[in-house]
């Protein structure tokens, strides 16, 4: 059965006031629901974003054919859906686009009601902290007061631990994967670089680019090149593309003659510092003029700094036990062996200081090859792992239900 | 004592058959020499560099006063000079700086001899195979028929390596420190992003900025920004940086009213996309920029090619024992735990088809916290082994040479 998504928006005219001490004076949010909201609204799943995904978790869009189908599909529908992992047969999931991106919620490229002028550069900064009370707002609305689960990878377990923080009583489980208490310094590193790709494009504009009708697209591509190689493994790059050529097409004579010259020549090298010449180039370069299509260079700036702004534990001054003190849901973490961009050690942390506020968490580690996208794949042992973990889940919501009743 | 460097520079009129098929006509290669070259030729050793770096081994130059100084001391200056694990008042040391860089020998912002126009972009592909060529004719004019070592770390390692399958008869030693077989897929795809930087910076003009007047130095300093990245470990980075925010200039009257207003503000941090936030990026911004000011855009090019080409084993279908039958010299070894760049197991990859081939081979792997960087830095377990191998390089020469007086 093909589930069909339906993409929604609510607006909010109180402003939000971020973390940063500015607000947003009026915003939308877009949202999708999957499965339906029972009556006593205990089975509320609320899946949170990473860098460059939207609220399209799940299904397909109506006016999808077959050739845009693929397109359409939702960015975690092996995980989400009727008879998937977490079944909306039996949980009510909402996903939804954060403010500052760039697929329908309030960004940078809308207007700012305040001057009429488009945001550009001068959307304030949001945290996740920021989105996560957005988020809270957007469940009142939807009449859901307890989150059964928040669930995430990356940049969305963030939010999901963030969520333990901020609303401890609006929510029963946090789900988390593949995410760090916070950045390293190397994390942060590959995100300023991304970021100084993009600003130091002439086409960026500091900011401004949309009134001067063009996209800082060699940036957007550097930085999503960057982005890809941290998000796949050694090993998985080296399995996947390893040091292939890519396929010559077609010598011309000269080349040819400049080969036979060589004694070295069977090695089948072009010989070029422009073109492509080895698989993984292309492979790159593909992935980078995509993302320069549809991502807003803006959008990329504000998501890599939420980001690094992210550190529960700092205002304890890096004790992250002290942080999760307040928490009072239960955890589920996974990490990935490969994921040198959020390594298991980062999980680790989290674990720990989770276990000393004598939190009911369960951590597994996955021996998986495909480094921090492992998140997003089919693994049998991680989709096994969360299945049974939301099938426990609903057997809570079920026995609360009929303990209820029974009163 | 202070060595005092003198680079000279030899013309070779002879073209120089080239990997590609193509060659290069006329040209000269800038180098150094420290030490004397002993009456039987024996106790010479050829350091060969990577990346970034230059003939400029060891010592400081003549006109430099003391603000300069520290600038123009040699990029290998702890490990080469009097009395320094490569003692020059033992061996006689040549510095020589690849065809293709930017630092004196011909490379692309010279003219080509064959159109009168500056070679930019048509500067020929150089390999390391090609580099060594070099080397090897530049040897001949200096008189030396068989090099003491030859000795390089990271790219510079490869040079060392491929002298022992190129002239197999002219090395007793290869002295290879944080190296590779060959690049695997992620280092290519590093290598790819920075390049992808300068070649999409408007101001390469397809190579050929020269005759603009212009430098493509956004593109440059984003290279560099990546390389330092993949130079240090994520532990050094941490431990130097972590989440460090840099000191603040002063705030105005507005933040502090800003940062009043948000309840978690005594985070410290100024929200920003655009500025700097975090140590690590005034680092690496500072890193780019100097870097940007002194090396030249299609040398950056030119030279990871020659990284990315370099697979002594591609011949032999991947087969690196096949490759290493043809080896003669005795092999030193050296990696560093925390290189992910050239990590340890692809020093191992050598030592093994070393040992599959019956080759004299030492190897260390030294448990230094400082990523690839670690070739460059002091680490007492590392220069001693150095400076005990060079020793015992010193004592085959000095036996020898009693061997042939008593002869």
């Amino acid at each position: 059965m093909t589930l069909i998504a339906h993409p929604q928006s609510l607006h909010f005219a109180e402003p939000l006031l971020l973390q940063s001490g500015k607000s947003i004076r009026a915003y939308d949010l877009t949202y999708e629901t999957y499965g339906t909201l029972n009556a006593d609204k205990s089975n509320a799943v609320l899946v949170c974003h990473a860098l460059n995904a939207s609220h399209h978790v799940a299904g397909v869009y109506a006016h999808a054919d077959a050739k845009t189908q693929e397109k359409s599909t939702g960015w975690w529908d092996n995980m989400i859906g009727p008879g998937k992992p977490v079944d909306t047969n039996h949980f009510f999931v909402i996903g939804v686009n954060n403010l500052g991106s760039c697929f329908g919620s309030t960004g940078p490229m809308h207007v700012n009601p305040d001057t009429q002028h488009v945001y550009g550069a001068d959307f304030p900064v949001v945290t996740v902290e920021d989105w996560v009370n957005a988020q809270a707002l957007l469940m009142d609305q939807l009449g859901i007061s307890t989150l059964a689960a928040v669930m995430g990878g990356s940049l969305g377990g963030m939010q999901a631990l963030s969520w333990t923080l901020q609303y401890p009583n609006r929510l029963r489980h946090a789900v988390v994967v593949a995410s760090a208490p916070n950045l390293t310094a190397e994390n942060i590193a590959f995100n300023e670089v991304a970021r100084r790709a993009i600003v130091t494009d002439p086409d960026f504009h500091a900011g401004h680019f949309y009134q001067h009708g063009v996209i800082p697209k060699r940036g957007l591509r550097i930085a999503r090149m960057i982005g890809h190689i941290t998000y796949l493994s050694d090993d998985v790059m080296n399995a996947k593309f390893g040091r292939q050529l890519k396929p010559s097409l077609g010598l011309d004579s000269t080349q040819t003659a400049a080969h036979a010259n060589a004694d070295a020549n069977a090695d089948g090298y072009s010989y070029t510092t422009q073109d492509v010449e080895f698989q993984i180039e292309s492979y790159l370069r593909h992935q980078g003029d995509k993302f320069a299509e549809y991502f807003d260079a803006n959008t990329y700036l504000l998501i890599t700094r939420a980001l690094d702004y992210f550190d529960p534990a700092r205002q304890f001054h890096g004790n992250l036990t002290k942080a999760f003190e307040i928490a009072k849901a239960k955890f589920l973490l996974v990490s990935f062996t490969t994921d040198w961009r959020f390594s298991p050690s980062r999980s680790r942390e989290i674990v720990k200081a989770l276990l000393d506020n004598n939190c009911d968490v369960s951590y597994a580690e996955i021996d998986a090859p495909h480094g921090h996208d492992a998140f997003l794949l089919d693994d049998q042992r991680y989709t096994s792992l969360v299945r049974s973990y939301f099938n426990s889940i609903l057997n809570e919501i079920t026995l609360k239900a009929t303990m209820r009743a029974a009163a």
